[in-house]
């Protein structure tokens, strides 16, 4: 029985969602002013297993991620510049080039990451004319209000407000200048649209004058759209609890009368080295960053490495990135990632004949563990646990040297596809497979091979040639007291 | 000076943009509710190259590509069903699904034929309001009139209505059923905004009640957009001449008052063996079957092919695909690659020194030619005549034996790099580069190279060391007559 930890109402609960064998899961995709940095990819990757898994216990999940082009302010409290637009004015370009651009890089970035992409990507600037019409019903039904182009949320026409956070409207009135307040009639008031200024670059007609939609807007308009009134989960980032999704609650069932979502899932941030992360501290990684070995990270990580070390932690914990955390990672990986090689070149000439019980017990044990944890709240920190020390018995039974017979390595094998690869997404088809790089790497220790044999044979003219042609491939040789080293140059 | 074949006129003129250095080009996209087809990828890669083209000569191109994902019916005579729609009630989705779907499959090939992707890719549902916007304009213009919930373009009211296709409305008239006409005041009217019905899954509210854009008017609404009242390249194919053309112009002009398209271009189509190619003639080929090796093609079809392949033929030409005619393109682009591949190894030890008249003239008259090919409406199988020309002097040269200095080798590789790659799109950064594959081939090569010189020594026990390394790895070793023979397994 699957139970996820309710940010509403904080506790953990059984999961059942409103029809019995699907689940609408809406997630708060990026803003697409930048390149993607860590802490989108634990976001992502987090809620990327979350439906994984899912769809493993038989969901028939319909997975929806916006992709915000407009709205989403420098200013949370409904003042600032578009960020979008900000950068088209740096870059020079239109707003919707850089929406263009870094769609695809943010796209890009979870493609390697392997995050499968979400059923829709609606983007906010698509949907314009339904979130007019919802700013219409609140208007009508008396939950909000226009100022001269502006029209508001009232939150005090929303008893529930606040009900996500626990903030109360009055601890929200603390603390705010009077002169913050401005047009609207209660602090905590928030923008459904806004009248653009001359210098806007993004505009629309709506029945309060040319303007543009509320950052909060969107989430609500999208996720009903395509889901319903009421979603089985909304997921996104704990630094958006409020205002944020205190905001959607508020304006999505002002509109509809209807709970608006039955689980809400917040992933905790990532930090580096200890500190929280920043473009003003220094150390802030974007992932195409990471992923070239750019500072502070000093050498490229592999993307499934990260992969593997977001997932080493729970969601809702929060994960220290360093160059230390990462190798560990990526030792860890490499291990289960033998091992899987091991296991598919092995079935490759198996035998046939049944699974011994040991096997079939190895197997049994370990996917009721691996379901165990993902059972309590999605638990991959201990679902991972699982495979490496599944994985751990793998090699023992392989290096024991018994031939071990079709249908157990086919066993041991769907554990890791369905597990590791479906599930938690870390394995893939080319896994352990020696195709390209890898064999690569083997061949070229078999020639160093062959050559510290003939020199030890006094072989020096074969050696030298040996030395001579890895040299012409760009494969540089270093000789050193453990024995030669090599290098791509 | 670059001359291009406007349809607009049917002449040859010369390019002069609106404004000096900036060029806007605005290109039919796809709608998104199946997998491209190889004649996707005639036009698409025939105006990636024209876009790169006019880049290498300087203009500051901003280059959009709309995804039609609502609009586009089975029936051009305004009737029929919506084809994203029909599509997500057979795949049992949603219609955004189904574009979602479609659009990525769409990028995924596109980005493998190396099309670079075009600067703004707007969405037709993603622009609604200004859909409605444009409507209103025309029915205020008294160029549209509405009938119960639709509203139809009035082409008698546009005096220059067929100005592209050369037809009249006359011709129009003729072979038109009374009854076809239903609601219209001519039978060549138009819809620019459609009533949905009951089960239309896609419908937004409008003045004119709930209903969805005509297909022609996103065109319009997303060129102008993005690029503004003229155009100065707009392209598609030539099957959308009329009426989709027509009717942009129409629809563009009469709101704008100001000529909408200074140059229109418009590629030819793909014959499979002769034939048209078409779903119920079996001999429909999308891309990912022929990069796949499905029928009718028979073997995969390398993207990077299939892209040297549709450049041997002027975009207004139509293009005959077959399997021979594949593989000569296949090996006429190898011996591309091949010369580049040897040019950028000869670079990494290059002695330093001025390039040789011979070289220096051989690379200015190539690139002349080149530029003349082009200039002469993008005639890229010109210009692959150049490129291949070049290759067969470049080779004669390498073949010589007289070592090039490193000046003769840059000018050589900077053709190769700008023309070949920054223009043609058929060379990158890897070609011939000895990454990945290639260097596996040849540290096998030299594996069993040293095997040779250890088995004419007697040294069988390390002989047979690499052949069972090799083995282990999957790499299988027969011994012919000629030498050994390996493959992988």
């Amino acid at each position: 029985m699957l139970k996820v930890y309710n940010s509403l109402g904080r506790k953990l609960q059984e999961f059942e969602p409103l029809h019995e064998n699907s689940v609408g899961v809406y997630v708060c995709g990026p803003t697409v002013y930048g390149h993607s940095h860590i802490g989108h990819a634990k976001s992502y990757v987090s809620f990327d297993v979350i439906v994984r898994y899912l769809r493993y216990l038989g969901y028939n999940v319909r997975y929806v991620q916006n992709i915000t082009d407009v709205g989403h302010l420098t200013d949370d409290a409904d003042e600032g510049e578009d960020k979008v637009g900000v950068k088209a004015r740096q870059m020079g370009v239109q707003p919707m080039e850089v929406a263009e651009r870094y769609t695809r890089s943010y796209f890009e970035d979870m493609d390697a990451l392997n995050v499968r992409r979400p059923d829709i990507c609606p983007r906010a600037t698509g949907h314009i004319p339904q979130q007019i019409k919802l700013v219409k019903t609140l208007l009508e039904k008396g939950h909000a209000y226009e100022v001269e182009g502006n029209v508001y949320f009232d939150v005090e026409s929303f008893p529930d407000y606040g009900k996500l956070s626990g903030r109360s409207l009055d601890e929200m009135m603390e603390g705010v200048r009077v002169e913050a307040r401005g047009e609207k009639r209660h602090p905590a008031d928030f923008a459904l649209w806004k009248k653009a200024d001359e210098g806007h670059l993004m505009r629309w007609d709506s029945p309060w004058g040319i303007g543009f939609p509320g950052w909060h807007l969107e989430c609500s308009v999208m996720s009903m759209e395509y889901i319903g009134p009421t979603l089985d989960i909304h997921g996104g980032g704990l630094e958006n609890v409020f205002p944020h999704h205190d905001d959607e609650i508020a304006q999505s069932e002002a509109a509809t009368g209807e709970p608006f979502v039955r689980y809400w899932l917040h992933n905790n941030m990532v930090t580096v080295n200890g500190q929280k992360m920043g473009k003003s501290l220094g150390n802030f990684i974007t992932l195409k960053d990471a992923f070239a070995g750019l500072p502070p990270l000093e050498r490229s990580v592999r993307p499934m490495v990260m992969r593997y070390f977001i997932l080493t932690s729970h969601y809702r914990s929060p994960l220290d990135f360093s160059v230390e955390a990462l190798e560990g990672a990526e030792k860890a990986l490499q291990r289960i990632e033998n091992t899987v090689g091991r296991v598919r070149r092995a079935l490759e000439g198996a035998p046939a004949g049944e699974a011994p019980d040991e096997v079939t017990r190895l197997v049994d044990e370990a996917r009721e563990s691996f379901g165990t944890e993902m059972d309590n709240d999605f638990n991959t920190a201990g679902a991972i646990g699982v495979l490496n020390t599944f994985t751990r018995d793998v090699n023992r039974l392989l290096d024991a040297g018994e031939v071990l017979p079709r249908e157990a390595l086919e066993a041991v094998g769907g554990f890791y596809d369905e597990l590791g690869g479906d599930v938690l997404g870390i394995i893939t088809e080319e896994t352990g497979r020696q195709a390209g790089g890898e064999v690569t790497g083997e061949l070229v220790e078999t020639l160093l091979e062959v050559r510290s044999r003939l020199r030890e044979a006094s072989q020096y003219e074969l050696a030298d040639t040996i030395r001579d042609r890895l040299e012409e491939l760009g494969i540089e040789v270093q000789d050193g007291p453990e024995g030669p080293e090599w290098r791509f140059r």
